[in-house]
């Protein structure tokens, strides 16, 4: 099954990749191994999830927030290689978690964003990753995420 | 002398990898360069550091914690690998600090993990490094380690 | 155009290369890719730009520093490959703001460094980018820049 077909088949629709909001690109490409800018949760245009998760949003909406973000990082991969069956590997998966004081469950958040991971690319989706509490996050963002991939 | 040897010399046991806590995995390699997952300080299957350095924690504390994330990765890297002998070089070492509001002694608690690394691998083991105050970190640990590494 | 005579058009100075500040080294390279460590805002051998970005620096000082970091990297980047007309592509920049509670314009703080890298470097400094709110920098630095870059 194609990459596309499993999206469909997830009900998810690649956007359009946002312009970046500043001078830098989306992806890039360096010795097969694709690099995409930090990700933000953004639907339609505007971000859909806003403030600190732990006191404004939920783990369960921290946990969706990082799944746009990736919906995102694959729009811009997908432009970028015209497919994503040319993607061999997940190679890495840093999440950003917006943190109310005291909030700790970053990995429980980091988890929306690794299993729909797995989900879309199987065994290949397997990656690394690091979850991290940030103070603040470009326009209050609730996650932002950086995912670097293999393709051939 | 092999780095099981140094290891040994320097009184440390690499520990079972721990399982990591969500839908990702301890280490993905490509081109002969291994990323390891986020690390803990984990002792015995439970964090031994945890809080605020500069607050809860003290900077040999901070230290002692950054020290015993490397030794979680290079454990990961090690059941990898199969041996920390083919490791040719540490490329970069991210240094998280759990940091109270006003602590900014990061680099004394990253050099917990430089020097220790320099320990281990001699020249090889000399890296790039960035440290910084993470406003929360996952379950509270009190640093948070990601280690690229070169392999033969 | 060499990078030395835009870098001379620019009023640009490559400072010596600060020693690092425990043991690590400046700049790694490996599979023909330079791992820059993290940089602070320093000047003369002292930081230039300390405090929190959005209530102890305004904005525009917060580019000043983001800027002054990348100089600070291509100082390092210089000195180890001889000569910056070896940089064939800056792939990553990554930007950590050391932000006032509430400040959300880390994207505007690091144009600062995106425009600079574009300046100099022309399409092959077009890079992709991760900025992000740091709860605490090192010395109290207002920003801290890793950059990775492919040479020839």
């Amino acid at each position: 099954m194609s990459i596309s077909d499993t999206l469909a088949t997830l009900s998810i629709t690649l956007p359009t990749p946002a312009a970046p909001a500043g001078a830098y690109i989306p992806v890039v490409t360096y010795n097969n191994c694709a690099y995409i800018s930090g990700q933000l949760p953004i639907e339609g245009g505007k971000l859909k999830y806003t403030g600190k998760v732990g006191s404004e949003q939920s783990i369960e909406n921290g946990q969706q927030s990082a799944k746009l973000c990736v919906i995102n990082a694959l729009a811009a991969l997908n432009a970028e290689l015209g497919s994503l069956d040319s993607v061999t590997r997940i190679i890495k998966l840093e999440v950003y978690v917006n943190s109310a004081a005291g909030f700790t469950d970053q990995a429980q958040v980091a988890n929306g964003a690794s299993n729909f991971l797995k989900e879309v690319f199987g065994d290949k989706g397997l990656h690394t990753r690091v979850a991290l509490g940030a103070a603040e996050l470009p326009l209050n963002a609730a996650t932002e995420i950086v995912i670097t991939a293999a393709y051939k």
